[in-house]
């Protein structure tokens, strides 16, 4: 057997957490979790800013009982900080002399959903614009099939994520070391091409974009679409993202 | 109220079957199902040739008992026409003499399971590259909201259903009675408008396709891509599809 081949590794990319088990039918692949707008960007802009480690809750609930338990904590309704959280959910909030060394309980519908879904998967990588090339070499050194899971939008695909899955899946492909037959990475990677000129004009597509507008929370898209300002690399394995950088 | 907003209707895109439920939410909306390679394409050309009506059916069990029912039926497994069955089930086994006036039961995976999961919507149209004017037609007569159900593959997303999905949303743009706020139908019209001038060179990068060429049953390809052969627009309803061209 040619031993260059069997270190080429398959690129899998999944629109929304709700397609994730017809996906998921490979052994040894490792997972990277996307949510632009605006959850994987903020956990990455948090580590970014020195957070120790985020433990990531799925419910207001939950992240009432971690504030209770002393905790900082990041939720928000609606775009609306919520009275008992120290922080919105935006990556704006995090400053490191409020963080730095810290660890933060972040409350986020889409991104925690998606990573309830994903931690059966063992290691699931934090992915953003912002740590594009960090990620690329995190996961070259896993050495394992990756499948790239959009949190997408209440389980719908959405185009912010899906730039995204094109633009790893393309830093994936010039390693060498992946390879792809799979119909949504070939789309995303087209649209990721088709976008790359100027993807803040071509994001004025999304439906999204226009919601956070709507709640006047699209101050964060330029940051958002930022490419590589951070090598943090933050890693969700047994209920806490920490940075593996 | 301005009465010419009335009339303007939306246009959603549904990447395969399991996402259909996230897609629903709205009253008074007509389905399009699109099962490029095949069944849909099939249907259409079997109501080309002149078949009176078509009964889907989903499992061979149900192909079977329509064989001993004494109807004409259409049914494979893996690419080959069962010994029971009178056709397989590609678009070139329908002839006029074989089928014209007659009622055909059809079995096909994707496709009838698409079909189950759609009917719960009323009346879902059935279209291909073949009948895209005619369905634009049709679907603008409905004066309705439209959602286009790819089936996909296995429950996931696939390139061919996806590349019609985005010609029928640049169709219905057109005719200036229909919008579109959804990020698929965003996603899908970039994706037909990049593969337009050399369709066959695109499609080459489809996982479906290359089953089909493993299967040797790629001489379907072309015919499948070529638009508006035929003015047939089968609707499926209470359990059987005819033509309401």
């Amino acid at each position: 057997m040619d031993s260059n081949a069997e270190n080429i590794h398959s690129i899998e990319v999944c629109f929304t957490p709700k397609l994730l088990s017809e996906i998921l039918t490979k052994d040894h692949y490792v997972l990277a979790l996307v949510d632009i707008l605006r959850a994987t960007t903020s956990i990455c802009a948090a580590f970014d800013k020195g957070v120790k480690r985020i433990l990531p809750v799925a419910t207001l609930e939950e992240a009432k009982a971690m504030k209770e338990a002393g905790y900082l904590v990041a939720s928000e309704l609606d775009g609306q900080k919520l009275d008992f959280a120290d922080f919105g959910n935006s990556a704006f909030n995090f400053t490191r002399e409020a963080i730095g060394g810290k660890t933060l309980a972040y409350c986020t519908t889409n991104g925690t959903r998606a990573l309830e879904t994903a931690k059966s998967a063992g290691k699931v990588a934090i992915g953003a614009f912002i740590n594009l090339s960090a990620l690329t070499k995190w996961l070259v050194r896993q050495d394992r099939n990756v499948v790239i899971l959009c949190s997408g939008w209440k389980n719908k695909f959405c185009l912010e994520d899906t730039l995204f899955a094109g633009a790893l899946t393309d830093h994936l492909l010039k390693t060498r070391q992946f390879t792809t037959v799979c119909d949504s990475a070939a789309a995303a990677l087209d649209l990721w091409r088709l976008a790359r000129p100027d993807i803040l004009g071509y994001i004025e597509k999304s439906a999204h974009r226009h919601r956070l507008k709507n709640l006047d929370l699209d101050d964060i898209i330029p940051y958002s679409f930022t490419i590589d300002s951070t090598s943090v690399v933050p890693v969700y394995e047994s209920g806490e993202i920490t940075n593996d950088q």
